[in-house]
């Protein structure tokens, strides 16, 4: 049940007006008044009236984040970061998963604005003028990051393409004249927002572009496992395999183990993302850091920065850097 | 800025009794003004007064679950099953991470209170007389999982004294003779809740008390790593080592390893958790899984069963098994 005022004031035997003195520290009352008051509306578990307080002032202090999910560690080490920075500034921050279902991802963000949040960080899987419509329209700051939905929209993440022709020239100068290029997510184009998968295939053809001794395959099949195994047992020359996510140059490592391929003796293998559990993969990963939790914090402090009404930049670039590991 | 029905009306040219007809979808009007009402109301992103709603009704149909992190994967994994469960049922969920800070959980319960959430899942550093009663006085449906705080508060969970006890006759019925039980949280009794750690610590005494030829050891100090290597280097005996979590299980083969004790030949290792990284651990490591997904969503079914003003379980136990991995 609900705790009122009125009650607490029936139970000090005093006003409304002297108990809503001792519960917004107004002057006016006894030092011994006050202390009763706040001890009763304690006991009674009074709680002010948040949401109408919200209604009055237009803001609920709560932020909305819409993920893919938080299997893959860098959304889950990205939500640390956001939710502390959200804190940091008095905001409680609704998680909400789309696990990649565009209907449902739709239906969340008019979950949200429903309750009123006062901005939303979003990784889409939508895209299109439709889905940009709904978000231009909904009248609260909103930051994208990961897959980009609109150039009006703030976007935090990195230079997908810049990354990954340093990846490329990293492969490359550790000798390797063949090298495969894994990006599973390439097949959803036109039906899912795949802006950063796009980012690093466009990345990757510039940079293969430049360097006319090195042969070079895509590979973004379902089965794209059994396509790597064959195209790296096929070939005289030795391979290395670029991954777009660390997950799947886990799991191509996983498959090439299985089939006595060896890593990096037979092929090398390179990710993408840092996460944490590499820690305990061996032989180490060889990947591409980017500060997966300064974008969380940042998301988080641009929506901010946002609702108080200052302008935010459309453009966030947060910088990368290759980790060596034993895996090339 | 906020759309009202009294500017669709002004709009549409209609009265707000019509616009509140259409919204609510009643009878009594065209079909072609409804479907006009609508498309304005739609263009304007016009959005029922949800929280004006939830005062009337008392509700909110969100809720709030305060964990650890979502580091250590299976509160990823259980956060998912809870989230999934709770949208099932028109909830939205507050994710809230205290890291084990005893302050921040309580500053993030009056947090999730002030918002007036429905209900309230929660994993506990705290223990005590007093956060039970801060929890009691709430008002509100509250389940705990993982850290037990109160007989009075519904507890989801499995039976940490059985599993421990089950992992134990594992690892004696493969013929070790000799075990280190590796459980670093128990320095933290007294000053933290760790319900959990301590369930299987008495589960593991109880079993050993049963196995007069086993010889044990307990692992607890900050610097388990190096006490693990030292006790396994000079047992002659082989030695298998039980780890409170997989997290400290793959820790310490990664430790041995460093040092040249060979898994399973020299040391056997077993977690506790069954974490979907494991996949990509090599050698696999043995562990006991016990459905970390199912705690979530039966940790949400129970909380809105509990809302919904129906009585639900003090105690829920959810069953477990052993995983046979490649380590023991």
């Amino acid at each position: 049940m609900q705790v009122t005022s009125k009650q607490i004031a029936e139970m000090c035997g005093v006003t409304r007006g002297t108990v809503d003195r001792a519960l917004n520290n107004r002057p006016g009352i006894s030092a011994a008044t006050r202390d009763k008051i706040l001890k009763v509306a304690d006991e009674l578990g009074y709680r002010p009236h948040f949401l109408a307080q919200s209604l009055v002032k237009g803001e609920t202090k709560t932020l909305g984040i819409v993920l893919f999910d938080i299997h893959n560690q860098i959304f889950s080490q990205l939500f640390h970061s956001f939710e502390a920075e959200a804190r940091k500034h008095g905001y409680l921050t609704y998680l909400v998963l789309t696990n990649k279902d565009q209907e449902l991802e739709v239906e969340y963000i008019h979950n949200l604005l429903n309750r009123k949040v006062d901005g939303i960080a979003i990784s889409a899987v939508n895209f299109g003028s439709k889905f940009e419509a709904l978000l231009l329209k909904a009248g609260i700051p909103i930051v994208s990051f990961a897959n980009r939905i609109s150039a009006k929209l703030p976007y935090v993440w990195i230079d997908d393409k810049q990354a990954t022709k340093a990846a490329v020239r990293h492969i490359a100068d550790k000798g390797y004249r063949r090298i495969i290029f894994v990006i599973p997510p390439l097949r959803y184009k036109g039906t899912s927002n795949i802006y950063v998968p796009e980012q690093r295939y466009k990345g990757f053809l510039e940079i293969c572009g430049t360097m006319p001794d090195l042969q070079y395959d895509i590979v973004s099949d379902r089965s794209y496992l059994t396509s790597v195994l064959q195209l790296v047992t096929q070939s005289q020359e030795r391979t290395a395999i670029l991954c777009s996510s660390d997950i799947y140059a886990l799991e191509v490592a996983r498959h090439l183990k299985a089939h006595q391929v060896k890593v990096p003796e037979d092929a090398g293998i390179m990710g993408f993302d840092h996460i944490d559990v590499l820690r305990f993969v061996d032989p180490s990963l060889t990947t591409i850091d980017f500060q997966v939790e300064e974008i969380g914090r940042k998301a988080a402090e641009l929506l901010i920065e946002n609702i108080r009404g200052n302008d935010i930049p459309l453009r966030t670039n947060v910088t990368y850097s290759i980790v060596e590991g034993e895996s090339l």
